[in-house]
């Protein structure tokens, strides 16, 4: 649409709606945090950078809490009743089967009854209706919406609008952004994190209480510390499109010692953008960029420096006819993971990927699967216990997990 | 089809099925209504005639209730596992998020766990299932069939299955009219109601336990009376094609000295229809139709006489070619609410509107949101909780919520 | 498409785990049956082949004691609170609204959530995901996977996915096939079977705790015993193509002294198929074919011998033109029951069909919809009884129903 045609018709009220946000939606993200909150506390989850360290520990703990809880009939119970009387919607208008059973899972586990639209192409639109009507009629009968939209800033204009309600006395529910575009997916990287912070506790609570693994890697590896600060994590593949790359990256630079290497062939579709280096680099990241994991610095190959390992897909949907013809000239095999590479890992790496991966690239071949390295099918279920955690912060009964946790679990 | 070619074939089942019922459809509603009941409670939810002045007063009382349960954990509690045994379907061939969302909330604040089903072009139907076979399967499986189609009176017929079923001493469960066609849609004139028996109750709960506002209000209009009773009810926009307006008015006439003000444009189309004009009036209510805000009855524009206002979209998506030529020649502009008009309203009047608003004609346009004489988003909210009070007297267990409410709200 | 095409490109991970599947899919059943389960209790349910006798007797016992405990405020709340910790999946890939509500129903019964996956091609699949991934990730969020899908053996090869994992150490969860291709449908055969059980069980618990009828019946039918044993079963109309039918016989099979009577046209589409005649009468079933009910064995019309009429719908959307022209020339109208056909049955036999019936055939006119022998819509909600104990039983819950059922439907 030219913008003459635009001039020539007065704008919609969606438009408007639009508009009137627009100059809060353009702040930096550390101006809008605070919005985002209540008391201090999260209330709309709408930007990975919502997370401190502080608020990651106190997620992880809550989140290894439900997980051990719900191991029992008692804890089960106890969670299940705890937000029996909450109703969430799951407004999913761009599909993801993935981030959606997870997150109805993470609701149920604590009791919370879950609605979908997946469709918001109803009459009502088509009557009329603007889209922050639509979203504030939803809001009447539920008490949390989880949006995932193909609109950039949806989720975030939700959350303003829910503030602006609730100022002016009406009512007003959470907003948790489950992924806007090609913008935020805050959810998946807390699930990255939460599975680094599992693997980097070195206390595995599947085989005992009580781990005495880390003081035998100790013995490997003198400077090995607990946590995720001091260490050194690999990216591979598409860095450049990877939207859960940058939000990983850059929860991991508020950690201090970190170290990044980015492995991704040199080109400007798939490599590290400027933006995001300038972002990491400001924070005092130590960054490497290397075209291979064979690749050294300081004379160790990348590969056997590495203490995790984060591969990606190659998001070939997302080509112009540019990539086409440039990634045809580069050995993108060198960005697929093999069983003698992974042989060449420190024992401890955890080998995360945000899924699905691609069976016809073939960047983690399935022979890896049974490596105890390999935790992306983890990850996927540990998406789902942080979620849970992250609503019950959301809802406030995360005391109320931590109490029942430490009265009943010293009795069963 | 022509009569001559139904002729060459036998007719289906299906047809027969639905010849079967035509007749005991063809009967005026008040012969058919007793039918709907059960031991003199109501039983089948099909017709707004259903509910008469006391059980209007019977379900706002028990909506009252359930509301003020919900902001309890022990209330909560005890509604959730109300009817946990209880399954409902939701068969909503015709789709409708607004009504849709509402009903599930509704079954989920009493515990009822939802079922749904959106599309009946299952292979049953293409392998020769009749439609009331498909009806009397799902009945197999719930305890609530809630329906709307495009059909009319499908909702009706397949409330008369299930008496015959049940005469014949098979399974049968109560069916809820959720909207069928242009004809009937119950549980919003339920919600209309509803918002107008809140409101005229001059107590806002969210204030105080008793207000004082009645006895203010009484000093500026000394006739002013609780109840919808000796009330004046504008209804602006499109009266002729507007369900909801032909429901409500309904209902309204079983209150005594109500006033009617019709404000549409003088159009085959959009004004009063004989029909209902001629049922209000046989039944002793007192009618106004105007062309405009600014007409005068009795002295009095009519903007400043009325005691509510219940606001209404153009349906232009039902527009013939004649309507768009007369409407072009019409000032629709007449059936929009501006502040200024709002600001000569009475102080405590309701402005409803069924919802949703066009956002293109601007019938009720966002600045007046804010005003508390909006009602239109909590009217929204007022469907979920009177809903639920109807679900509750469906499964008879008002009595329950009563006795729970005196006891124990005394205590918290 | 060609083998040569086939050579000309890699195999797709796709494709490699199907065939890594195919030599374990390609035993007989007996063989796989032991891996199915899990310290000799049910597992996965993939074939009807996997229910024995014993097997059938325990789940109608679990059936009818969660149906006595539903009746009861004290025993639902019981059934609600048994798997309430418990997220089933339903991945439903092809359509059925029938066995899909059903299942649900069953895990609401006993306070299963539930979670549904209608349409796969989700863009985790374009993205290059295997089918084995998505599975394996849908059972990280959920306990148990119900699968109906038009690929031939996939529940088969998803359970034999979870015993890998299972083997490997890693989470696995059952496997409950609700229906793949024209192969299996185990559910089906059971409610079936359920159905039968209940009828010969000549104690209708609606009438009294101890009824009399079967001894009655006896004065009659001095031969007649309790239970599936010596009876004589009908079949009627598409034996050639009716999966249930192949089902239903193959576990009639397990008892003694059955006979089968197959009324079917003598036309290779619809008569009985060699191998199901060649399975049967190798386990010893008498096995009759005839070409109407009028038909005389030992000097008996066909049907005033029957102890059970299993109705079938001739399954025309799967005729091929050979068909079209064979079927014209057959007189289909004997594979219609009548009311004077039922009139001749013998005063207990049950009526079964399993949905949905052709109105446009009519094998079942509605006018026999009244008879006390029409078990047909009882057969559906068998259905859901026997599903919920089938789940009670994978979930190894079975126990605690009978003890709660001793204890507490004594003092009730």
């Amino acid at each position: 649409m030219s913008s003459d045609s635009l001039i020539e018709r007065a704008p919609t009220q969606d438009e408007l709606d639009l508009l009137n946000y627009q100059s809060r939606i353009e702040r930096p993200v550390r101006m809008k945090i605070p919005e985002m909150c209540h008391d201090e506390k999260l209330r709309h989850i709408i930007f990975s950078g919502q997370f401190s360290v502080d608020t990651l520990e106190d997620l992880a703990s809550t989140a290894d809490k439900i997980r051990a809880l719900s191991r029992y009939r008692a804890g089960q119970n106890f969670l299940t009743n705890l937000l029996s009387h909450k109703r969430a919607m799951l407004y999913f208008t761009q599909p993801s089967t993935r981030t959606f059973l997870s997150f109805m899972a993470a609701c149920q586990i604590l009791g919370i009854t879950c609605n979908e639209v997946r469709d918001p192409t109803t009459s009502s639109e088509t009557k009329g209706e603007t889209r922050l009507d639509s979203i504030r009629m939803f809001s009447s009968y539920f008490d949390l919406i989880i949006m995932r939209s193909k609109l950039a800033r949806l989720a975030e204009s939700c959350a303003y609008l829910m503030n602006d309600l609730e100022e002016s006395g009406n009512r007003s529910v959470p907003i948790i952004n489950a992924g806007s575009g090609a913008d935020e997916h805050p959810t998946q990287s807390l699930l990255d994190i939460y599975t680094l912070q599992r693997s980097f506790q070195f206390t595995d609570p599947k085989d005992s209480p009580v781990s005495t693994r880390f003081e035998k890697l100790r013995k490997e590896s003198p400077n090995l510390v607990k946590g995720l600060a001091h260490k050194v994590y690999g990216f591979c593949g598409d860095i450049g499109r990877g939207r859960t790359v940058r939000s990983l990256a850059g929860l991991l630079s508020n950690y201090e010692g970190v170290t990044l290497v980015f492995i991704a062939p040199n080109d400007p579709t798939l490599a590290l953008r400027d933006d995001l280096r300038r972002r990491l680099t400001s924070r005092g990241v130590q960054i490497h960029e290397v075209e291979s994991f064979e690749d050294r610095i300081e004379g160790t190959p990348v590969i056997e420096m590495l203490d995790a390992l984060y591969m990606t897909r190659i998001q070939k949907e997302h080509n112009d006819p540019a990539d086409e013809a440039n990634f045809s000239e580069l050995d993108l095999s060198r960005y697929k993971l093999t069983p003698e590479l992974v042989a060449r890992l420190k024992t401890y790496v955890p080998i995360l990927h945000p899924f699905p991966r691609d069976q016809h690239f073939g960047e983690i071949p399935p022979e890896i699967d049974d490596d105890p390295r390999a935790m992306y099918f983890r990850q996927a279920r540990n998406g789902m216990w942080i979620r849970a955690a992250l609503l019950a912060s959301v809802f406030g009964v995360e005391h109320q997990i931590s109490r029942f946790f430490n009265d009943e679990m010293t009795t069963i």
